[in-house]
């Protein structure tokens, strides 16, 4: 297809992006055009718009940036037969090398040379996004389109929470961004006999409440310890999923797991990490996990479902919706903290 | 604790129990005594009372029958530390050597050496009952007594259904008894996207539709095959939990799970079943789990808090609540099928 | 490339083949052109030869039949980047989709569209053949031409051995075909404190203590259930491998496994089996497997690894080798079982 | 039985022992009293001997210490079934209180309420020794008193090596202690590619290298990640068993790992460690795992068998034996580290 579209384009190194007019992109034999029907804000995306340390290291300007979408197939390649032009899709953001150790034995999540749409090439807040077809997964007609976009972080969710059982144990989340609040979901919806959500922010625990948090800790207010504890009869959590980052919550979720429990990380502190191994690791027998990405596509065959299913709602966490043109006002509300998912309407 | 108490035993080899008088047990220095608060009645108290051929090789009258039971500990021997007078508890059914290889290695469900209470030893149809304290589990003081009481025949459908992953995954139950219809609440409970339940009888039918099955089959009206064909887009079923114990629907069972799925058994069929081991086990790359009791007690446990938690409601299953003295109606309802769980309350 | 070459030709429906002169195939884009330097005959082989029921229902002759070899890279396709000329390969076995819900969770050896080369495709029995590089295994450049060819079917024992823990347990291997007996080389190599090799055939029972078996047991000549009660102090085996097929040997499989054990089936018996699922699957608590093919590419790894290692030796197993031209000699030598793995070199 | 014995004794607060005679222990009515034929002398002892800040704050002399060893049973208590006078036995070292939800789920070995033979209560450097009969295993007739005495610690190698799979895959151990030099050995009969040994000390190396390392690394001599990376093609090792203790080279274990590997953990560091989360564990999506004790007893039957097997062969480790009045000696090679085991003959 050729024309001009509207997209949000990191046009430099430093803070901000702009709304500008690009060319429609191109696709090769193996790729597909899809029209762009939602795109949600990461907080990869503020990353970038702020320029952060990270981005400053990584990332090339200027270019199209966002990965979390859902939008409608256009035009296909010559040589795809996964899907058809009027499919709806979302997109799997790593591309993998699929020839690594990893990819060969089936780990295409921690692939070795990895890259990341929106990060590394060209993304999806724009009114088109070219992508290859072995990345898309195809959505049910009757999914919404905001929901169908957050399916992206709701995999990382999917992947912590379902790394080990759930079912008749007791589950802290520590940090309650949107990805630690659709995991608050995730382990109510997987039979979690308590979901104890830990943030300094009120608004997102009141949005892990609505989730299914069946207790929330502000750790401003009270000591999280002396609270686990009292509510797991001294005994300790089973699982932690570790999504805030900061060293001392970590601390403290590898001091209220349960002997033989499990700390799955998704969260990426920015410095080392100081950890009691003897005491807080080995002493107490548990297992750690470090968590990246999405099985591909184990995870995203879970997160279809139990969205379609309903076993999770995720309604209640999409609080704002912007066009493509009112891009700020979302990453504003992102760097400020009263959102849950922003979605972008193109 | 001396006297006389009220008890249904199995008198004589041959249909049947009576209500009789009898002298309340004497404990040993590792046992405890319960005043029973509410028991359920098990397929295999029906067994027991129709006097199969199963129960003519196993079964030794007279002796109280009946295992599953919630109550009040009376009486603890001298060297039991793990129970108090006035613990709610209920009982793990499996009496088990300790010595054995399974013991040794933590299997104590499949111990080579298990003796089964109420079976091989004295029973809880009863207002006392004598057990070792190694075989209590405490109860939360807000359970109620029936619900607590059925606790030992959900073990079973919890031993099944988490034998395996379920977290948005389709599963279907085979056979809606008791534990088929709790099989549906606690795959329900632990995330299924779908939860199909097969057998032909209507009344518990509708029960599973109560406890949270997202589709019925009569197998008698349609052919359930066709049905989970058109349910899962022509895959199949992730996970089969087999608990009717007819070849026929044993073999659907084999047939309905999709490649690389699980078919985890609990059902005892009367007689060697017919496998197409070939088409429907290996090409499919299928496992196959037999299921017998319950994981002692990390099952237990689970029951536990998928009750207190609400993840599980159990009330709409117990249908019908007698006295001890009318217990032929409960057995002749079991028989019947027109029902739940039967509760009697001595 | 263009020419003819020899190949072995499955020339009509009905008993034998032929080598004939035919053409070099010429490659696609993504496709490879391997020169085959070593070439070994599978009993699926032995079966399009012998022309049996199954064959007449699937094999389309003529066609070049044989799937498992070894070679050199002499023709890459213009897309193909995974191996370079004069890389020496062998190839996975099945062509499957990657597109049903199976491939596209990673279970690619249990594809629901599987093609198999040799059988459905143009295969390896030939001076060249032409393969998708997706399917090409590169191999090291020390290992021997006969030994890389056995790597397929070394795929399947390795997969069935290792689908469970075997390091300080006992492991029956019923059935010593050549994948049987590789099955034992195996168990040794992973830790089993106990191999037992059961077997009608003498010949076959001396590989499989050649291969490391601790006591092989021909079942003519002595009860197996009575022997391996003996040899586990009346326990069973934790561990049953099943690759005979025969529906009085797995029955005893069933019978020789320890409440709590695993039987892993690769075999494909011609009719359905009866089992006696209540007294040898459900109340032994046991975990039965189907196996198909090799994990893509995971049991390739393994394999590879294990050989390169030395952890096992594949050599004795290798007994007869031929030409092309001699193919006939070999066809023989499978029928009457009395070899291992027959290598013809092209 | 009465009378005096010969024992070490701790005999205060401070480094040394003494030999003693002091009275035979009597047994209660579960207990068994042992005749010790070898006992060997583990780093927790030394700890104790040379009286560092964990002995201060945990140890209470006077006492007998010591908890590996192997004898003969000689007196059994009034309850005592499982094994009779003449049996021979060793003994797991961890006394668990049966109770707490760890133990209640079968995971004895990370008890809240562990207390340690040897350390808590009376050991077995002693010619006698009681002890209740739950914590004994015993020992076929045919095993040596002195590798039966080092199952024990053995047990602990196994825990590490066994969590996770190690067939066809590279394992690095890093601290060539007498653990970690026996983890080499049960690596390499589980079927390790790759087992890779690293330490400071040549001694240990050389040991290691007798018990099957295919490569030792002397990090003092050699870059140990670029030896690794050289070893591995660059993908770095699947498996990292970590004993020594040391932050350093525990920085090192989790970056020689690779992407989806397995970093287990049984050593104990002195201080907290400072861990890169984000780049050695979550973008690398590793597992790591804390290890302590044996299971109980899952571990002992997989150590007996590795022994009786010949699957592991520990004599080349056992390197000095004295008798219980020459311990000096014993301590002062363990103090330098100029040994493997070294075991005491009362």
């Amino acid at each position: 297809m050729n024309g001009k579209m509207k997209a949000i384009v990191k046009h430099r190194k430093g803070f901000g992006a702009e709304l500008q007019m690009v060319d429609i992109p191109q696709i090769k034999e193996n790729e597909v055009l899809i029209k762009v029907k939602a795109t949600s804000i990461c907080g990869t995306d503020v990353h970038i718009y702020t320029w952060d340390a990270w981005s400053e290291s990584r990332v090339n300007p200027p270019y199209v940036f966002g990965h979390e979408f859902s939008g409608e197939v256009v035009e296909i390649g010559s040589k795809v037969t996964s899907v058809e032009i009027g499919d709806f899709v979302s997109a799997e953001t790593h591309l993998v090398c699929y020839e690594c150790p990893q990819c060969l034995t089936g780990q295409y999540h921690i692939c070795k040379n990895t890259k990341i749409i929106g990060v590394d090439t060209d993304g999806c807040f724009a009114e088109y996004v070219a992508l290859p077809a072995v990345n898309l997964w195809k959505n049910p007609k009757e999914m919404p389109f905001d929901v169908a976009s957050i399916q992206e972080p709701m995999g990382n969710a999917v992947h912590t929470v379902l790394a080990g059982d759930v079912a008749g144990k007791s589950v802290a989340v520590i940090g309650c961004g949107p990805i630690g609040i659709m995991a608050v979901g995730v382990a109510k919806a997987a039979g979690a006999s308590q979901v104890i959500a830990l943030d300094l922010n009120d608004y997102r625990l009141n949005l892990a409440k609505e989730m299914g948090a069946t207790t929330v800790v502000n750790s401003k207010n009270e000591d999280p310890l002396a609270k686990i504890n009292e509510l797991t009869d001294g005994n300790g959590v089973d699982v932690v999923c570790e999504m805030s980052g900061h060293p001392i919550a970590m601390d403290q979720g590898f001091k209220m797991v349960t002997n033989g429990g499990r700390v799955s990380i998704l969260s990426l502190p920015v410095r080392p990490v100081e950890i009691d191994i003897t005491n807080d690791v080995v002493f107490k027998g548990i297992t750690v996990q470090g968590i990246t990405g999405r099985k591909m596509y184990e995870t995203w065959q879970q997160v279809s479902r139990l969205l379609k299913s309903g076993q999770v709602d995720v309604t209640p966490l999409i609080t704002h919706h912007f066009s493509l043109e009112e891009f700020k006002k979302g990453f504003d509300l992102m760097i400020e903290g009263k959102c849950g998912k922003v979605v972008l309407h193109p």
